[in-house]
């Protein structure tokens, strides 16, 4: 399909087109150097100014960096190449040329900030490191998925324009639809639920979820990827087997299939799959454990939520993935079903990096007349959902599931700084372009 | 994980625990059975009255159809049942019961209107030729991954929100990001093409998209999902091999892994995977060969789109996938790169299943100049698409790719009438709920 050759296949002896960006210019007088560089690597082409013919060693050394060539030639060994082989070119192709002043250096020798690397998204990602970001992020989206077919589930799409958001409220973002108020899905909650209840009952769903926070933080973004679990006949700790599951699985295709990429990130070395289950707290064990690093002002008593700092502190002292089980009933969404014999407790969980939470889930309330209360005490219209509450009219399963953020699980795997390193082109309050 | 047995695995002598919805209750006055349905099948219950405790007897045949119980007790060998087996019970539990009165009827044996069936899918995908259509749906995106992933291709996912719609228009739907106007995305063309310029210079995205198209028809959605690929250095005929390996393997994929599903849609004697090469008529060669069936009104004329008609005439004079190549440059949008030595024809080309389209791609224009110039060409304002535009200043290869429908690709490799049957909660001008 290729009718080039890679610059990583490019072996002694062989005759070849190699294409790609001009990586660097080296002129050492009578012998001077291009590196191009395309998506497998680099090559050294040599031009050896006085054995050449003029056209083309002025092409070849004519161009700006970042220029598209193509360079036909032979492969020859060259112990002093940084690949140990070099192409001695018979000729050079200009295929685009690069404008002189570059908004940003893809060789990474000159640093940039984020905004400057966002708004030049093309060039950040010819720098080996952040290309390795999103090979990464592509490779966890493809183990994740094999993952949840391991266990049975059906891979379902929901619609992403709706006529009612999942909590209602604030958070979202209006569209017009055919002079109809509509909204972007915040989550696809209700959606996977009504499919728990159909012949598919246990399904997944990746896709873009939509949040109008106002959160300006290293860790929201308001369109996001929600990797979404739903099982029929599952309770809260069957829901948190698979979460374990699906995510030591994207740790594991990490491992084994990009090694080279861990590499580019410096990470061959710290990059450790987890092992052992995820130890899973209670709340009430989470809440004194917090308060017993002593590292928060003033300490969590029941029914508080868990601050970033607590967080921090708790991760800290647990050192390792683990979950929050067992959350006070008011704090968690109305749709999450309470313990039979505590009421005042959830079976809501919260699945957590060291550094922040990745998963929230818990089973669901399927018995009718307590989810049509659940809205009413949420202060939501009953009517509004009505194409999901009747569904539970109709033989609706026991059923628990959860949503594990896409960017956050590549963020705390790499340990990168900000969840926008995690998406090519991040929305967030002041971003909207590119 | 699973803590019952699955209806498909009960196999004679086991002690099992079924659970799922009472599918048929049959009483025939000193012997009784009901059938339960799970996702893997369908089991028959035995209850001999005289023989059994009368509570359990009760509890067995006083559920209403499409009630969610759990059945325990012995498998037994029975002829005349209609898997061969029964279950004996020993104790039934009624989990969710459901209304006597349903909206719909999931044994199939009454026929429900389409709105009916969007109106009501929990109950609808209840019917095993339904839940076939999905299950597939999920083993096309599957394979079609990995096809994409034996050419080279990283997926990508690209923002839904956007400030500029990809062809500017009327065809955008309005939304409100905190208090600026921007849009839902009508296609990941734009970004994908500044991915080609990356280190990752050959991608995919499957993701959805959004036109406020007004058409209401049996093959428009307002909400769909787009099968997207974009490689650098690729031409159009390249490109089209892509788009060819893509879609045979889709149908390999089913052929392979949905057997049982294509038998629940009554498809296993006529589905075929498409073998040898889609032929690849020039756009001047398909309006010979439309007119030539004389089934239009009026011949079509150079510069003439097809119509839906036009389609139908080729599709049936061709019989098989095919493509459509070098279209006029004036009915293919600016980002289509034309002939260099034939500028009135582009590099555009269509695939089309005999029924209808289903792929739209070319190579791209990549030069700065011609590509500005292109926007101008549109009346769209060339600033406001400085995001992109200006990504090609800075070393564009050239590069190809193209966009395919994927409820299309569904629907007509299932031959389904209506396009919606191919969505689970489809999105039209009327429709906008569940």
């Amino acid at each position: 399909m290729d009718e080039r050759t890679y610059t990583a296949e490019a072996e002694p002896g062989d005759d070849v087109t190699v294409k790609g960006w001009v990586h660097e210019i080296r002129d050492l007088g009578g012998i001077a150097f291009i590196i191009v560089r395309d998506t497998s690597g680099k090559i050294q082409v040599k031009f050896e100014k006085d054995e050449m013919d003029d056209d083309l060693v002025d092409t070849g050394l004519g161009v700006h960096r970042e220029s598209v060539v193509g360079v036909t030639g032979r492969v020859e060994e060259e112990g002093r190449a940084p690949t140990g082989v070099e192409i001695v070119p018979e000729s050079v192709e200009v295929i685009a040329e690069a404008d002189p002043e570059l908004p940003l250096d893809p060789s990474g020798k000159v640093d940039a900030e984020l905004p400057t690397r966002l708004d030049n998204r093309t060039l950040d990602l010819r720098k080996p490191d952040v290309k390795a970001i999103f090979e990464i992020r592509a490779e966890v989206l493809r183990s994740v998925r094999e993952a949840f077919r391991e266990v049975g589930c059906t891979e379902i799409n929901t619609p992403k324009i709706v006529a009612t958001g999942t909590e209602g409220g604030t958070e979202l973002f209006p569209i017009t639809y055919f002079g109809r108020e509509a909204f972007m899905n915040q989550s696809p909650q209700l959606f996977k639920q009504l499919m728990v209840g159909s012949g598919l009952e246990r399904v997944f769903e990746i896709g873009p979820i939509f949040r109008a926070e106002e959160h300006n933080t290293p860790r929201h973004l308001n369109e996001a990827t929600s990797i979404d679990f739903e099982s029929a006949f599952f309770d809260h700790t069957q829901a948190m087997d698979v979460c374990e599951h699906v995510v030591k699985a994207a740790y594991e295709g990490v491992a084994e299939n990009c090694q080279a990429q861990l590499e580019a990130l410096d990470l061959e070395d710290e990059f450790e799959v987890p092992d052992g289950e995820f130890p899973r707290l209670s709340y009430e064990e989470a809440i004194e454990k917090v308060n017993a690093t002593g590292e928060l002002d003033e300490p969590l008593v029941f029914g508080d939520d868990l601050s970033t700092e607590a967080e921090h502190a708790l991760g800290q002292a647990v050192g390792e993935h683990y979950f929050i089980t067992d959350w006070p009933s008011e704090i968690k969404p109305f749709y999450i079903k309470d313990h039979d014999d505590q009421p005042e407790l959830s079976t809501g969980f919260d699945m957590m990096h060291p550094s922040m939470e990745l998963v929230s889930g818990g089973q669901r309330e399927h018995r009718y007349d307590n989810l049509v209360e659940g809205f009413e005490q949420q202060g939501l219209d009953p009517e509004a959902f009505e194409y999901y509450t009747k569904m539970f009219r109709y033989g609706m399963p026991p059923h628990a599931g959860w949503g594990l953020g896409g960017e956050r699980l590549v963020m705390t795997m790499l340990g990168l700084d900000n969840i926008r390193e995690a998406v090519l082109f991040p929305r967030d309050r002041q971003r909207l372009s590119p």
